[in-house]
């Protein structure tokens, strides 16, 4: 991967707000849902913080694979990471990521059985723009 | 479905350039890409161009599963459509479809067997807004 493309992926990702969380249903099809962008560390990792009992959730409990979609504004360019989700509801995880007025969402607090963090980890990334593809492995 | 709620998924439709086309790929995982929007019929057919040989018209030749995602712009609002994608590549529908400087994607013109519609058909319709969740089904 060249380091310009890089670049143009990595802004991307700092330009992007709401990130298309895509996972696959009980009967099979792709769902796809747009999610806050919060934490992130750089393409591997991505954080969101959702509803314990939404249907996305109970998706990635059944079936983890997943993808993340990054659409660009101006043109066709986009970028699509592969991988896996985990439903993260351990105390100490959903302390950490826990921000004032949440409880709009969560009415119960940070201790909310309905409040969990979903942690993306990306195996592999697909970038088009200007008709071109970019293939890339995330390690 | 209230009338409020159907003005407000039709407008979003309309304010929508790049529709989010979800497939699943050969190992399971759900797989986005944004695709212009062209020609529709309401919210039960939709139409796309592209290219026969792309990653995505493969994966929807294997598996027709499919859902179209409609992201919101000012906030967190989306409509999912789910439904099945056909892969069309008959002379007269291509001619249909057609548009000049179209070469550009397809360099031997309309009867390029590298150019193929695609069409989805929505069976089920998912809106999201203000926190509230619309389901419905498309007849």
């Amino acid at each position: 991967m060249n380091q310009k493309i890089m670049t143009e992926i990595n802004q991307l990702v700092a330009d992007t707000r709401n990130i298309i969380v895509c996972s696959v249903d009980e009967k099979g099809y792709p769902n796809a849902k747009a999610m806050f962008k919060t934490v992130h560390d750089d393409l591997k990792s991505f954080y969101f913080s959702t509803n314990t009992s939404s249907m996305r959730t109970q998706q990635f409990m059944k079936n983890s694979q997943a993808s993340l979609y990054f659409c660009g504004n101006e043109e066709i360019n986009g970028l699509m990471l592969i991988g896996e989700m985990k439903v993260l509801t351990d105390s100490a995880i959903k302390q950490q990521f826990w921000q004032e007025g949440w409880k709009i969402f969560y009415p119960k607090g940070v201790n909310d059985p309905d409040y969990c963090i979903l942690q993306f980890t990306a195996k592999q990334g697909h970038y088009y723009h200007a008709l071109q593809k970019h293939n890339f492995d995330i390690e």
